[in-house]
């Protein structure tokens, strides 16, 4: 049997002046050969939506799946999520969840949900969001294909999302609890409950907004009451 | 007037598996932003000869220049060469030349010059060779391709050596002395003499073999007397 073939596209002009450096592609490659999925290819591409669609299209044909790490922000040049909708001839608007998600999260932070952040809920119809326990802001899959945004600590939890379902396994189920604490506290308690629920897997992922620190703290496993239970013993150590 | 284009290839299944992190797609991106060329689009191919074969044609055909790094040297898996000489329907063998540098490379550091090793004296017909300080070795350009090795250190020193040919600028003259002491002694009298030649570049290029260690210093230049008189003071400071 041979394993199942992938590809990535890195989309972002900063990468290819030289500005960033990308960090996304080595920690991908790194995930996929854990799973035994081949990443056979890997093409950096700039904000140019000629260019993404040509990738998107000929990378998705070629392989099992693709991954696309950048350009789904609240600016002009985040374009990514309107060129895998045209790459798969799909509509895109904004999507009433995925709306819901960054209204809850604006709120919670006390800004506005503008244009320009609304932006961030265009969904190509037809497709399933990827949870983003760091910044709110979902990814998307459509066919093949994963988008993914470009900050590392927000590409690499929505790959902790996506992988699990690739893979055969029974599907994970998560929960997330935001504690506004710094994570040197959390660690601690975190790393105890950890030990005592080692059938699931506990990320913590730093946020600082606004003058607002913390971490989201998602528990992932495939059974539905240990995910409860360990999510209940989290609230009770850090109530908000 | 719109700036020369860009594309990059990068060879290597270490690359893809995550074993290893590219760096040379960072440094090149930020050469090129220098000297004013545009990075277009970096692809990240398997050692595969018809994936190389297939990026080589495309991106040679689209863009003003390609550099491609890794899969030059000793080994079996080393199949860059023939790659691109099948990219560009040339003949390809062991070049005099070529094989020159490495036998006095290789006599100079007591190893033999063994099969696997002349492999990399392989050129494609009518290729101009790109110097290696480090480790002699050369890379070589064909057509708009100019091809590199992997290693970070020699990829940098290859790029050192190409780039202000292709800038339109005269050309560079360079020389090389091989010193066998620690950078640390020649930093400080290097610095001194790139001070009182601030038209020349002087780069230095570490290198440890078989017990044996120390560094490269190329000197380049536009104005060959130049070279010659820094060269001469080089040579007095550091005798064989």
């Amino acid at each position: 049997m041979t394993n199942p073939t992938a590809a990535m596209i890195v989309i972002g002009d900063e990468i290819l002046s030289g500005r960033t450096r990308d960090s996304n592609m080595h920690y991908l490659a790194g995930e996929l050969t854990k799973v035994g999925i081949d990443l056979r290819e890997v093409r950096v591409v700039s904000d140019d939506a000629a260019a993404i669609i040509a990738a998107v299209k000929a990378l998705s044909a070629a392989h099992t799946h693709v991954f696309t790490s950048g350009g789904i922000g609240p600016t002009h040049d985040d374009i990514t999520a309107d060129c895998i909708a045209q790459a798969f001839d799909r509509h895109i608007d904004v999507r009433d969840d995925a709306r819901a998600l960054l209204a809850a999260h604006y709120a919670r932070t006390g800004s506005e949900l503008n244009a320009a952040r609304l932006r961030m809920a265009r969904i190509p119809d037809g497709a399933t969001l990827i949870e983003n326990p760091v910044s709110t802001a979902p990814g998307f899959t459509v066919g093949n294909v994963h988008v993914m945004a470009g900050v590392p600590s927000v590409f690499q939890a929505m790959v902790a999302s996506v992988l699990p379902t690739l893979t055969g396994g029974k599907p994970l189920l998560s929960q997330t609890l935001r504690i506004q604490r710094g994570e040197g506290d959390i660690a601690g308690p975190l790393a105890d409950l950890a030990q005592r629920y080692p059938d699931l897997s506990m990320g913590s992922y730093p946020f600082q907004l606004n003058g607002v620190y913390g971490a989201n703290i998602v528990i992932r496993g495939q059974d539905g009451a240990r995910v409860d239970a360990a999510m209940a013993e989290l609230s009770a150590l850090f109530p908000a």
